[in-house]
């Protein structure tokens, strides 16, 4: 544990100063996520001889399974087989903080062995949405025409975490639907999705499957990239996300000491006891507690 | 806030020997949550003139923007108006876990009230799901047909939340979608969503818009109580439901603590700082200021 954190330091110390993107990908099951992945990492890693790609999935919905969806090398064949591309399944864990902190750390341990593009990738809105895109300098919305074409469709916290909206599967006779759902996704970013460093969200089409978009959305994150590194907001973000890594294992820890304090650990169970009886209000039976508490 | 918890535990007494039923509901956006709720409400309402009914929101999205498109009495027009309902706009919060124990006070609110059926709806896939599957007896995942007719379409660890998924939106020319989606749904949940008090989740298609499928959904939800109750299960899930929620407020007591403890409160910028200036490692920086506490 201890030779952990110090390599985990020394890989910090290590990616420091090294030029890397972390690009966040979310959206629904089916929203084509992994063709995309595989489509974008070929490209990167043609375009420059020396780049390297590790892709890293978050998964919410395997907290209760321990099954996982994302993350499959099997879904990404010619990706998973180049060889300057790792694909790491989803981290183990029963929490989405403990899978957070991992990754994180995969993160730079990934840095540190010289990976240039990180992609994190992960399904669903809410929280694990918010998750990635606390761990990532860009934040990408995969979403698929028709899924959400009305206003309910436009979930408007979700769209304010995203730098960047994709309309997949704009191919054949779906691509007049998928450009009418990226102009619509378009108005309403430009209304919510103005952020903090002046970055106004875009959003594109592309069909993953034919290959097709792939170039104009490199060129979008390299112009995010060369925009807030200019405007210092790149740095900015990874310090901001740097420390609320540290609060958190802050609050990690201080939990942990909480809950394994003499008197808390002697009498918690007797108190879970006394609140499955109902002998009292759980807040009563909180502050009773906590009385005992140093 | 002393006469908050004092009128709270009181609520909780007077609400502990009501017969009352707590109903989840989750869905994406668009999937007819509001009018699902309504017909189900007026015919809740309808088939027992001493029964009411409220209706709670917890909206993820809302966690950024502060806005909130849930809960909203304008989408429930006839059941907002109805004498024995009350509908609840989203409880303000900046965390889930804040809006999470608001939630739970409001449910006691109302069942002191004499509200017999609670019904706490969210949006999403995740987080917020499991919170209000935390606070509620059952937990119904309504669905669309083609919104998830594929394997990846299938969250596996939503559906092991759920106890009963409803395809909504069963009519006209979606019917057969509809219906197939359903089995598809069936035949997963025989699989994945066994529970530990013995109930197998059920599946069923409905019209929430013309109104059909409602008697069924109340017959589903009278056999899920009956089932529970006699087998001592529902009882008992409101027993972990207030252990966990116990155990929450401890934790967030246990926190507001330690980031007041003076030492930690006069060094934690200091750190911060230094975590920016990437002095360190996180985790060192964390083990340095943790020696500073008592």
């Amino acid at each position: 544990m201890q030779q952990a954190q110090e390599l985990l330091a020394l890989c910090a110390s290590a990616a420091k100063d090294k030029e890397t993107l972390r690009i966040g990908i979310s959206g629904v099951p089916g929203a084509g996520k992994s063709t995309l992945i595989e489509q974008l990492g070929l490209q990167l890693l043609t375009q420059n001889n020396h780049s390297k790609l590790a892709v890293i999935a978050i998964d919410p919905s395997s907290q209760i399974s321990g099954g996982s969806i994302l993350g499959d090398k099997t879904r990404m064949t010619d990706l998973s087989n180049h060889p300057r591309a790792f694909i790491r399944p989803t981290p183990a864990g029963s929490a989405l903080g403990g899978v957070a902190r991992r990754t994180r750390e995969t993160i730079q341990l990934f840095e540190a062995a010289g990976f240039n593009y990180i992609v994190v990738e992960t399904v669903g809105v809410g929280q694990s949405e918010a998750t990635v895109q606390s761990m990532t300098d860009l934040f990408i919305l995969l979403q698929i025409a028709g899924a959400g074409d009305d206003l309910q469709g436009i979930k408007r916290g979700v769209l304010e975490l995203c730098d960047l909206l994709i309309v997949n599967k704009a191919d054949g006779q779906n691509l007049k639907n998928a450009q009418e759902t990226c102009a619509m996704y378009q108005a309403a970013l430009h209304v919510f999705a103005q952020k903090p460093n002046g970055w106004i969200a875009k959003a594109m089409t592309c069909s993953a499957l034919n290959n097709q978009g792939i170039t104009q959305l490199i060129d979008i994150l390299n112009s995010y990239a060369l925009y807030t590194k200019q405007n210092g907001s790149f740095q900015q973000k990874r310090t901001e996300q740097l420390q609320a890594w540290f609060k958190a294992m802050l609050e990690e820890l201080a939990l942990k000491q909480f809950f394994q304090h003499p008197q808390i650990a002697q009498l918690y169970p007797q108190f879970q006891q006394q609140v499955a009886e109902r002998k009292d209000s759980v807040a009563n039976l909180v502050h009773q507690l906590w009385t005992k508490y140093k």
